[in-house]
């Protein structure tokens, strides 16, 4: 019999771990993606801190399907723009592709909640070029602060505002504060430590506020450790150059605000049918993962929304339930028949605030401090895709442990030529 | 009695050599760069052909001024626009910085020959961003190239064209040639190797034409190996999106034209004085490499211009000489008079072709293919800067050799948002 046709949007952890245990006998497999790579978005603050190597986290996805159980699988370059349901055909920048069953796996970008000038404003770090941009501000606010003789401007140059109290925004709070501990004495001599501000900001009244009390506890200590300035129960007003306003009444001359504080699925445009996307951009499925109201539709990781009575508001959306949601997918679609329901088994989460501090919570446990960092570091490189980039983050973490690291803060603007385009882009 | 103030234009081999070796009880000594790294051009080619990470060649010179011999020494990040010599003083974007004595080592830049409109047209490999540019042009139209299905559009995305036949097009063109060879089987499964064509042109009868008959003789063939098409004594007339021209009145499409052909010196605006950069935008500069004509003013390295009998037409546009000569300027900086003639030692020259292909020249010495190449890998490590890089770039060789490297093959675009920039920019 012919076999069916799966195309998957997003080659991420959900993606390319249903791809991986597809049955190809059973299933021709096509994953497209608009980067030619996969990558590691728990790191991608390090990127943006000058810790890790872009190519440390970013794995080309062409290599990744040349493993022994990818073959056959095929990868389309492309940004899906459009789903067609009358004809299921996927509309790229490029092609049509037509499919039997489809996935979303496309994952999420900022949500910055309707104030849309924002991104122009702010620095983010949900892909790695933004978190090379966001690497670069940072790099390139440090230089200009270094010269700049006009107090104000300096001092607005060399105020760093993180928004979001959450993993990301805690632990791109806590590099920033180990630059300001460990890094500006020995490396900007016209810049005095007191001159550099690291401002986190949390709407709530606590970071890490999905963690364990304890744990957020701890990070918040270690915050104040790293001489992070924490704003509570606050929310970002208005973002204008070199001005940020606080829903408190209160503003801070700052050039580099980092905005951590919203996700939401990537948009598609969806025809011939009236399913939309929900709350947060993520669409409603089953304990299937079944989209409801588009039949052979299938959603994954953050972008599928599946409420039940431990999670009302969906699973966390991280690494865990896509890969755990791939597997079952995989398993029920490998079958034939949707007999295995998707329930979430949450191994833990933790957090790391700069080096020798972390929190973790598994189950009713909590730890922190040093043993919670080397597992941090563990599991990290445990999740890495290939032996190349776990020797290669093992490397530049060790050597950044000794050496307080800093042998990557190069502040490496694109070429300002065009970037490499095709004429019907 | 109170220090002289020497600022260094340039953070390449010439300035920071220069600056290690100057005597800081005599001297205070700045470094301006229009970036915050130093950089390794030897093995751009390899950032733009997948086999290497920009960060394994680029090195941030705040790092580098840590080091002992450097202490003291102040780093000012800015893009020098003017030397006025009546104040005495350089202009960057940002601030003017005053000189008693200065060098300028700002190295070279493309040289498109008057016919300015190529560079948005073809592909350049003088500094990193550039090469990672390359890079991701090379990766799009192959990912382009597998999607399209009009014949003369997709040959045009498969045809690379590098221009130039010295060591860097020679090299590129190596790459290019591996790529077709050895990667496009494994990972484009949709694109026949047949389909890729990599054309090297070359203007005189040979390439490596600065080197022995022998290794130009080797290194053709060895591109032949590679699959590279030779097309000598022919030079590029027109490049328009997807077609070049060439003097010998035939064309081909191509959408990716890498350009290698020439080098000028870093433009400057020079006030207070008639002296002006001459041929290819360098600066004469007498045995001693004082620039002819302006007191207290030297040049080094690529941009600096001394002919002699041996190099009527001045020194090679390469590392060694920019060392050599901040070695020399240095001493007699230090001991105050100029009594130590510049003379270059030519240690030999090398190309590599990909792997376990390479060209030595040595005095009268010639050797290629194996041994050739690992002398070319353990003379380029050893040239790196730290450790820490020669550790990465090795573990890189070294993987890339036994997998027939491919993880860097990241087609990772700048983000579309602004660049970090500041309002003064």
């Amino acid at each position: 019999m012919k076999k069916e046709k799966i195309v998957i949007i997003g080659a991420g952890f959900g993606g390319l771990n249903l791809a991986k245990r597809l049955d190809k006998n059973k299933y021709d497999v096509v994953v497209v993606d608009r980067r030619n790579y996969h990558s590691f978005p728990p790191l991608f603050y390090q990127v943006a801190s000058s810790g890790l190597e872009p190519s440390n986290i970013a794995f080309p996805v062409r290599r990744e399907i040349r493993s022994r159980r990818m073959r056959g699988v095929l990868y389309r370059y492309g940004k899906v723009t459009e789903i067609d349901m009358a004809k299921r055909e996927l509309v790229t920048q490029y092609e049509r592709i037509s499919f039997d069953k489809l996935v979303i796996a496309a994952g999420t970008t900022n949500n910055f909640f309707g104030n849309d000038t924002l991104d122009e404003h702010v620095y983010t770090l949900k892909t790695v070029p933004e978190a090379i941009r966001t690497r670069n501000a940072v790099l390139g606010r440090l230089e200009r602060g270094s010269i700049e003789t006009d107090p104000v401007r300096r001092k607005a140059l060399l105020t760093f505002v993180v928004v979001g109290g959450g993993p990301a925004g805690v632990e791109v709070a806590g590099a920033l504060g180990e630059m300001k501990r460990y890094i500006i004495k020995k490396e900007y001599p016209l810049i005095s430590r007191d001159e550099v501000h690291v401002l986190l900001v949390e709407g709530t009244g606590k970071v890490l506020g999905t963690m364990s009390p304890a744990s957020s506890d701890d990070a918040r200590k270690a915050l104040g450790e790293l001489m992070v300035e924490l704003k509570l129960n606050t929310m970002v007003k208005t973002v204008e150059n070199g001005r940020v306003t606080f829903t408190d009444g209160t503003g801070i001359d700052a050039e580099t605000i980092i905005w951590t504080a919203g996700v939401a699925g990537v948009p598609f445009v969806l025809t011939g049918t009236d399913v939309r996307a929900g709350r947060g951009g993520r669409f409603t499925v089953d304990e299937y993962n079944r989209v409801e109201g588009l039949d052979g539709v299938y959603a994954i990781g953050d972008i599928a929304m599946h409420a039940d009575e431990r999670y009302p508001r969906g699973c966390p959306q991280v690494a865990q339930p896509a890969i755990q949601q791939a597997r079952t997918l995989a398993r029920n679609l490998n079958s034939g028949e949707f007999t295995r329901p998707f329930s979430y088994r949450d191994k833990g989460s933790m957090a790391t605030i700069g080096r020798n501090r972390a929190v973790v919570d598994m189950g009713r446990m909590h730890f922190s401090g040093f043993p919670a960092w080397l597992l941090w570091m563990v599991v990290h490189l445990m999740s890495l895709m290939g032996m190349r980039n776990r020797a290669m983050v093992f490397l530049n973490w060790f050597w950044n442990y000794f050496n307080f690291g800093s042998p990557l803060r190069v502040l490496m603007r694109p070429s300002r030529l065009p970037l490499p385009s095709f004429r019907d882009e």
